[in-house]
């Protein structure tokens, strides 16, 4: 196997609210576990314990609480606290990583909420993250069945992280389709999968997508 | 009176540990309004509700909680909530606006403590605050005298809050080089002021430079 061909150890998984990457996240993290991988799950915001902190202070309170701006860099602060602590130590001593959600998500969603500041969250990445994962999942389905996912879920979770999402389907339209961009823009690194079925059926393509990587 | 000359309406104190900033900036904040101004008395970290959150998070805990890089980011996060909720509104409405500590002092504290940072320092404030004071008192005194106010002060302050003092003599010593090298670099903003001598003394001081910069 040359270097070119390491298979991929940071691996996220994105999309829109309900897309599932939570259980496929899981899912990918039993099935190399099964395989006899060190494998480390973890989340975005969130990940290490400074980082849960700083989501609880971001995703708590009023929704006009913290400006883009502001939000922004507490969510990089988030981040950078998660690659120092959690992502980066797993990767060291050779652990493979999974995590749902990553850069992805900040850019995604402020680039469809506030499109004028991607330069920002791209720059203010460069300087302060500076990496990506090596291989990046994100599950596409219709809004319409995400939604109702994220909304029986909704129904039994904490009041004050519902913040992003029941902007109802036209904003997850508009977020499907900049993860269609990123899909675009960054190809070498972005598969998209299908993420209708049942969860082992949509388990089995991301499966299926991991080995070929990984040929 | 030109627009070259407009009244400085943003100033900020800074300097060492005990060096008297908040005293001389709650004086100063006296002795306009007695000239009938407007003014915004406010201090970093925090100045704003959501700042105040943030000093609280990155104030608390052991001082190895946050890494240096993920400190910067959250007193950016909370320099510009203190920007967009305390700051900008005020002189939007023709206040003066002074606060105890700006930009300034992240520079110049992780330059002492950290000086291959000062370029992401700077890159980071360029692209996510982007604005300076109009006027910068630094006040200035020999660390012994610094820290023997600074320490008197601690005995009655809240743990949590010291994480910053009590690095001794030598490090008060570092940071008072970084006040006067920023002095230099910024000659057309940043005023050096005597801070030896009593409250009364070093606040006619200040005023006269202030005198002199609205003349």
């Amino acid at each position: 196997m040359s270097a070119a061909h390491q298979p991929p150890r940071f691996i996220s998984f994105e999309g829109i609210d309900g897309s599932g990457k939570s259980t496929q996240a899981r899912l990918l993290a039993e099935h190399l576990r099964a395989q006899g991988r060190e494998v480390v799950l973890t989340r975005e915001p969130g990940g290490s314990p400074g980082a849960e902190d700083i989501r609880r202070l971001v995703l708590g309170g009023a929704p006009d609480r913290w400006s883009p701006e502001t939000e922004i860099l507490l969510f990089t602060a988030a981040r950078r606290d998660h690659w120092e602590r959690t992502i980066r130590p797993a990767l060291d001593r050779g652990a493979t990583v999974i995590t749902d959600r990553f850069a992805d998500s900040t850019r995604v969603y402020q680039g469809t909420t506030r499109g004028d500041l991607t330069e920002m969250v791209d720059r203010l990445h460069a300087l302060m993250i500076g990496v990506q994962p090596d291989l990046t999942f994100v599950l596409d389905l219709p809004p319409a069945q995400g939604l109702d996912r994220a909304v029986a879920r909704e129904a039994g979770a904490a009041q004050d992280e519902s913040r992003f999402e029941g902007f109802g389907l036209s904003f997850q339209e508009r977020l499907r389709a900049g993860f269609h961009d990123l899909a675009r823009q960054a190809p070498e690194r972005v598969r998209l999968i299908d993420g209708t079925g049942s969860l082992d059926t949509v388990a089995a393509r991301v499966q299926a997508v991991l080995e070929t990587e990984q040929a």
